[in-house]
């Protein structure tokens, strides 16, 4: 099905120079900021700053407040420079084993609006269908927002070759080296940035969320995998070999349940979703219907359940402490659907972290960020956003 | 004591541009080139390349030579530029528990002089006139090289500040908070750089060993202690609190034997030469006089000791491979004192990475590379030299 929505308009975004996209992406996620400000975070002359904001003023993506508050009783008040977000929509699709979950976010990616759609069938030809599908609808609710859809992000798990906008293995799809962006753009029309679904919602931290202006953090996912995704020098970490990240595969205990990569007591073979509804089946006998009961289960003190938790807390903080250990980021954000149990592992987590962590990689001050369910594909959409700064530059 | 040796000429080093630097490094530490290729490297123009050049051969840093080898039967032949290594030399000083051990190397880091002194008080006051007794040395030795001495490299174990010179926290120094940048430079009369010492030994390895080239790659230090030093996207990762690279502290086996961390069954506690040593002693009753005694129980089939070597190994292995399924770097460089017992533990550490990689990760370059003594002092002079080619930039 091809998309019949509005045609996303020509648009000139007048970056074409890295310094041009420096000054927009510290404006974009750092701001508002006075002109000096910019020119000294991103160590350019003002006179160049000046130079880079004026054609995005006049392109409308940039513009410039007096802040009434900061306004000072004499003299002149702060000029303000801040990204107008309702300039520009994008879109970002997350796809998992059984849907496509779709958003599109204005410039400042705050999502504007939330689709969903089963997914019937896994092979490329069918994602693609249902993909083509969910941004049509979402083009067609952009309509009322008076502003044009500059490009679409595609998460998904596995190994994904953002440069190359290839999927080069997706073992939870069964696909080997699809040309995703390249199909995607004939799908929809759109420019199309594909990445791993862990590091796309690194981007969106990274743009938009707890690790703006950090230089290194880390994020972790808990929920059906534990995945982590690494800022490293203000970048984030793809690996050589398209693996990084791998959280789920830290060694917890040689002597632990059998995990799928073939090895035992891993962090996800012992917090994993799968993991914990297997293991409180066996300490309690109980045949679990889904995973939300062994969470009610857990709640209601069910014996043997709520250790299960504190196990599964207890190696995700070591994992957490393995990442601090080697890497030393000023902050890990711990995020996912398996946040609804935080409450049941937090105080395990913290513990097995403090406890791991070796002398003042301690200091890493790890939060957790509740995440809804649109979040992954707000992910997604932050790398559109990403592509779209950087380019032509 | 104060040095009597030759005084460092005042050089003038015609690079005080992040490109002209850019330039320089790419020839010293992947050169001889051609200046096409130079250029095509740093992704500069040719002609910005010739201008970065010029005042670089006029200065008697790099030298252009025919490639007589490639030279074409026809047309031009090729010029390659190349560094001069004799055109300047750097002292490098390693600070161990024990003793100073320090080089004199050249340009290319290539080492023309060792010496070593016996380390009779650890104190900072102690050790720095141990420094400077050693430099003296060193210098007198120089006499005869025709060069200036333009650099100074201390490297240190622990947490070391690196841009502000100082020396935080050394457990086996007692120290905390040594300004030891300033306090050698009153003492030698050298610009001086101080250094974490596996991060140093990195740096030697980034520039001017199995490194070159590589934007990811990781080094692992065997010996006494595990270490780890990181490159990430071209840079050493130092570690937002002044912790990274704890490759040491990663657990293998919670049930295993305590470390001085305060965990159990760390890789350290595993594979460290305390470790081993005690583990042999256990398994052997034997009461070891030295390392060394270790090693050769092992080697003459001692039943026991074996075994200790290869769970070490095991121990290193599944450290290095938590390190690839983090960070998927290209080549991990595998080096220390502790590979004198390579023999017994490589086939166990190769095995154990083997199984532990995630997926692609296991394609990571997996070398070893001995280390006399004098590579830890190396390290030390690299960081000189690196800090010699950035100073202005
Ligand atoms: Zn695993
Ligand atoms: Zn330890």
């Amino acid at each position: 099905m091809r998309p019949t929505g509005p045609t996303p308009r020509a648009e000139t975004f007048p970056v074409n120079t890295p310094a041009a996209a420096q000054v927009f992406t510290t404006v974009l996620t750092q701001g508002p900021l006075a002109r000096l400000e910019v020119a000294r975070r991103v160590g350019l002359s003002p006179a160049a700053v000046t130079k880079a904001v004026r054609p995005l003023i006049e392109a409308g993506y940039l513009v410039e407040d007096v802040a009434e508050e900061s306004r000072p009783a004499l003299g002149r008040p702060a000029h303000l420079v801040r990204v107008d977000g309702g300039r520009a929509l994008f879109a970002g699709v997350k796809v998992t084993g059984g849907e496509v979950i779709g958003v599109l976010t204005d410039l400042c990616c705050r999502i504007r609006v939330a689709r969903h759609l089963p997914l019937p069938d896994r092979a490329p030809k069918a994602v693609l269908a249902s993909i083509a599908e969910l941004v049509h609808d979402l083009l067609a609710a952009a309509d009322g927002l008076r502003a044009p859809v500059l490009g679409l992000g595609v998460a998904v798990s596995g190994d994904v070759d953002r440069a190359e906008g290839t999927v080069r293995y997706s073992p939870f799809l069964d696909w080997r080296d699809v040309p995703l962006a390249e199909l995607a753009t004939t799908t929809t029309g759109l420019p199309v940035t594909v990445d791993n679904d862990v590091r796309a919602l690194t981007v969106a931290e990274q743009w938009f969320g707890a690790g703006a202006g950090l230089s290194d953090f880390a994020v972790v996912t808990v929920g059906a995998g534990i995945g982590c995704g690494l800022v490293v020098h203000g970048r984030v970490v793809a690996g050589a070999h398209g693996v990084a990240g791998e959280i789920g595969h830290v060694t917890v205990d040689p002597a632990g349940p059998r995990c799928h990569c073939g090895n035992h007591g891993c962090v996800e073979a012992i917090a994993g979703e799968a993991a914990i509804a297997r293991q409180i089946q066996e300490a309690t006998g109980v045949e679990l219907v889904d995973a939300a009961q062994a969470l009610t289960m857990a709640r209601e003190g069910v014996p043997g359940a709520r250790e299960v938790y504190a196990r599964a807390g207890e190696a995700i903080g070591r994992g957490i402490a393995t990442v601090a250990n080697l890497l030393g980021p000023e902050r890990v954000i711990i995020s996912g659907e398996g946040l609804a149990a935080y409450d049941l592992f937090a105080e395990h987590i913290r513990a097995a972290f403090t406890a791991a962590a070796f002398g003042s990689a301690a200091e890493c001050d790890v939060q957790t960020r509740p995440l809804p369910f649109e979040e992954w594909a707000r992910g997604a959409a932050a790398t559109a956003i990403q592509s779209f700064v950087r380019a032509d530059t």
